[in-house]
């Protein structure tokens, strides 16, 4: 028999740093601790995904654009890189509606979904030595996507005390020549914030003093029900070049969906001239794409939603949030800093010395899945050691038969002291 | 006014080496030259998308599929990362009607196409220092993805005159201890061959002898109307552990509807045991993915898509072929080394001495766009200068129409010797 050499199939050990950033792992690992005897149903306060739910359901008009655009056999073959122009279009429509200036079709680039924006943007920003600065806490894709990408990453923090606000000295801090950019979520994800304008154009001023653009993450566009207005970050484009990432996955309550977008708010041309309007091209020439079919059918989802779907889904979120914090208030071994604004989550501090034979996040999720089937997402995947991410973007009276387990699990589980 | 930084945004320099090897930009600039006073239509010989045709359009069971699927509203949500359990169960039946064992739902894996299909798995494999052999001619979006993925890429030949089999010994030679894994493409893109059940052997031996997987890109699988039928790679997975990518886009001509799959034929565990099932799990959790709705269709047009939508394509695709290869072995500028056996393509060599006034592939391409209003790709960007690739899976009036426009076009230019 020939002599055969050994398998030297190892594999990429960034991508095995990337996966500890991962959300729907730790998820899957707390649901292992699932009593599958509790004949009640398990309430998932963990993920943002209120699909699932009746009273999200996505309007008739955006399931009726896109059975149109498939049935109609026009959109069967590849889109051009970048998207249908009708989907460019329409996404530049849609965003302008909120700017101080035009969006135009070549200023949008559509994508399959938020997440796959976030991969285009980070691909065409690589180089090597550079670094990005994430919020922390955030959204881990980022981390996990710039281990990926060979980007380094350095966190600025958002302040607690100042409804989670950035940072902005700390961030200073932590900036040198090879930052290329500084990545926002807003609405926030995970701590149910919304920016104020005057904030967002401090975050733009001290972009342009470091020469660095901002990545504006508004998955959580418009999810906003508090006293803050929903302001975009391209509203100070002028200041410093945005690149908004977005998608109907959230307002429209369809993740699975996937259909996205990059749009470039950048009224002096910055991108164009340092040479990143080329490199998102071509990291999208070379990427997958959204459903052409799909593209076809954003016009329609983006113009012909009425504000009543809007609205209703506003008023539940608000119900939802509203109870979420005022019922966690009550439980003395929680710490809720603010109401949420927006978005479908909300961070909450647990004091460790209030329970008894809980040492940390993770043991107080996975008990709490065994005793009482509610899945909640413990803060160490976002770096915030024993807090917990609350999803409150669920049918209401599932979020309070929720929010009443969890009540009767801390309360079992306090300490006696 | 502050000091401000100059912007320090550079961009990904792989990007734009990668993006020289992009089919959808050097068609971009073949077109530039159409004369838009031509009233004729234009003829789309050069890229692989025969969904615009109506003698192509996907059976009415597989739209069926999607639509049930998108308006019982049930997957509107997320999918599980690596896919719904009947969509990749629904594939790995699908596959294993071909293949001496049976493939489990674990087996699978779903993706956003082909396309994505070889980023995740390009991805996975990625280490430092690694090399990847690439078939020449292939398909450029390896290479690009090779490039951003930081995996170095080394060539083997296909034997022109060995009906395009891979040059073994050749590939032996430039393979190393850092070499991965190789790719072949099945049936073939760009060439239109067919390997025979024999030489998919030989390669299996030659990969198990060096070490390395088998990357089998079936994206046209089953597209075969020649003497050699169509045998999956993944027969040989107990030689050498095979990744097989494929998708619906080509056989049901929905190249637009993003979805397809990584398959995993190796009944020895070789991928478990040296951790790349660990590093594919953890690229598709950093990465996009299909359309859940989408992935919820698939068992209904894999399994309920009757034979003579399959006998009808195919019987069309011979006739292609046969007055594509005919039509052109008349004319004296152009080689054609065999008759086409499967895929949309083949490769035809141009005799640049029986030509007058054109020097080379691209200046071929333009000249016939501009007076013919035909487009082909010039062979330079697959590696095959002087070479041209002639896509025949169009409408046969069409083609019968494009066909005359290029002989006129070649007897106008033919050199007076």
């Amino acid at each position: 028999m020939e002599t055969r050499k050994e398998w030297k199939l190892k594999g990429n050990s960034d991508i095995k740093t990337a996966s500890s950033f991962s959300i729907a792992r730790v998820i899957a690992d707390v649901k292992t601790n699932i009593n599958l005897s509790d004949e009640r149903p398990v309430i998932p306060l963990s993920i943002g995904d209120p699909s699932i739910f009746p009273c999200f359901r996505t309007p008739q008009v955006a399931q009726d654009a896109v059975v149109d655009a498939l049935t109609s056999a026009k959109f069967n073959g590849c889109a051009p890189k970048g998207g249908l122009v009708q989907a460019r279009r329409s996404v530049a429509e849609y965003l302008s509606c909120n700017l101080p200036y035009k969006l135009s079709p070549d200023d949008v680039y559509v994508t399959s979904g938020a997440k796959q924006a976030i991969e285009i943007v980070l691909t065409a920003l690589r180089r090597p030595d550079a670094n990005i600065l994430l919020p922390k806490p955030g959204y881990p894709a980022y981390e996990a996507l710039s281990v990926i990408n060979r980007l380094q990453v350095r966190h600025f923090d958002l302040l607690q005390e100042k409804d989670w606000e950035v940072d902005l000295n700390g961030l200073e801090a932590v900036a040198d020549d090879n930052t290329v950019a500084m990545v926002i979520i807003n609405p926030g994800n995970p701590c149910g914030n919304v920016f104020t304008q005057d904030h967002l154009k401090k975050i733009a001023e001290t972009a342009r003093r470091l020469g660095i653009l901002v990545i504006a993450d508004e998955a959580y566009g418009h999810l906003t029900f508090g006293s803050n207005p929903f302001v975009p970050m391209g509203v100070f484009g002028n200041i410093a070049p945005v690149l908004t990432l977005g998608s109907i996955s959230k307002r429209w309550m369809v993740p699975g969906w996937r259909v996205g977008w990059i749009a470039r708010s950048d009224p002096h041309g910055i991108f164009e001239e340092q040479g990143i309007v080329e490199c998102i091209k071509r990291s999208l020439n070379a990427n997958s794409d959204a459903a052409t079919f799909m593209q076809a059918a954003l016009p329609q989802i983006l113009e012909k939603t009425t504000d009543d779907f809007y609205v209703k889904t506003i008023n539940i979120l608000k119900k939802d949030a509203d109870m979420c914090y005022e019922r966690l208030k009550e439980i003395p071994c929680f710490t809720c800093l603010k109401r949420p604004q927006g978005s479908l989550f909300f961070m909450v501090k647990l004091d460790m010395s209030r329970l008894q034979g809980i040492n940390d996040d993770m043991e107080f999720c996975s008990k709490l899945a065994k005793e009482e089937s509610v899945i909640l997402l413990p803060g160490f995947v976002l770096r915030m050691e024993n807090w917990v991410r609350v999803t409150f973007g669920i049918e209401p009276s599932a979020l309070e038969d929720g929010l009443a387990r969890i009540k009767a699990f801390c309360l079992r589980h306090a300490s006696k002291c």
